[in-house]
């Protein structure tokens, strides 16, 4: 335990900022390659595949988060995330549009939800992100969420990388892209305003902090795995 | 384990109902006396000021029961429940219903809001249903659900016992008893289809019982902390 006194709002935001930003996956080879238009569609349709099951684990992950809250408002604001990535009727949703992504790139809808196919590593870093939410506070799990900070911009740079190296992909299955742009932006407002509210010590800043950069180190996981497994390595490696 | 093959369907629902129904809390001496018009306003008060802690648990475990599920349609009916108590705006849903209920009861709302005055044990008996369902299978949670089976009479019974016994309690207070009756009989009647349909061995549905079980004996516990605390003991018990 630090005697440290918290951090002013703004330096711990910078703070939040910067660990989260040097570390985000847009800077991982698979992205960089994908938004050169470098990716076989082979690649392209295995990054869809196995970003899926990190897809199914969000509603999860805040229902999760919602079971930590003691507090209605909390909990009448964040279950919107859960109905984003479930949708209201059947055919709606986050999940259905990445399922759509997925045929968009050429799968087939039951091998992408049936989740057989997903690497054992890329369930290891996305059940490894469930199992933070479960076990660190409320605060933490919060923090955790943090990486949507980054997220709008990417969702912006691949909508464009697509469209443009990728024309196969009917520019339509991009809805889910599309949808997280707004959302994400929200979603991480009500995140920082949260976590800025409640991390009164510099030692739960610290907490927040190490949560964000597991956060980032799990999405980045996922990327690693997908590498090994269908991105072969070059001499050339950007 | 066993190797006794399942039960056919209408013998396992039996089974469910007849455990469930010979231990419903409606028998409780503390609802018998509420129900005959026998309980004081401190009482009354006593039992709206506990029971909210009861409340309170209710969209946590239901948060815990959507993360133990894989299945977004499963999920999509089951959030309902949370909205139902949280309600969708400032001033909407159950647990504002029942903080109005104990402004009704004489009660003032920001001591029963705050829990600083709930009996201990009934901490530890609704608690214990949250841990319950945190460790359980989704199966077993979603069978532990199942006194909602019994709940639209016992409502009924109480709106009617209230007004004819309790008329100092205006009976727009009753707003939370009377929204149960059928929601509770929805949302039994979806909790039974799923465990009919998912419990298809003897084994699973033993559990879904004892799980019922234990769900009556921590309803139970509830009214024997109060009646321990509130309710002398008298030779004319009923």
């Amino acid at each position: 335990m630090s005697d440290r006194p918290p951090l002013p709002r703004d330096e711990f935001v910078s703070w939040l900022r910067r660990e989260g930003e040097s570390r985000y996956h847009d800077q991982h080879r698979v992205h960089v390659l994908m938004h050169q238009g470098k990716l076989s569609k082979l690649q392209l349709q295995q990054w869809v595949l196995n970003r899926f099951y990190y897809q199914t684990r969000i509603p999860i992950k805040d229902a999760l988060i919602l079971a930590k809250s003691e507090d209605p408002v909390f909990r009448r604001a964040w279950i919107r995330r859960i109905h984003d990535h479930d949708g209201s009727a059947p055919g709606e949703g986050g999940l259905e549009l990445w399922l759509r992504l997925a045929e968009g790139v050429g799968l087939k809808r039951a091998e992408v939800e049936g989740l057989g196919s997903v690497l054992p590593g890329v369930k290891f870093a996305c059940d490894a992100y469930v199992t933070l939410v479960r076990e660190r506070s409320l605060l933490e799990a919060v923090a955790s969420s943090l990486t949507e900070f980054f997220a709008p911009d990417l969702m912006s740079r691949r909508i464009q990388a697509w469209q443009d190296h990728y024309p196969w992909v009917d520019a339509e299955m991009l809805a889910y892209f599309r949808a997280r742009v707004p959302r994400a932006r929200v979603d991480s407002e009500e995140a920082i305003a949260f976590v800025v509210g409640h991390a009164d010590t510099f030692e739960l800043q610290r907490r927040c902090v190490a949560a964000l950069i597991r956060k980032t180190e799990i999405l980045w996981h996922l990327l690693d795995c997908v590498q090994a497994a269908y991105v072969p390595s070059t001499e050339e490696a950007p």
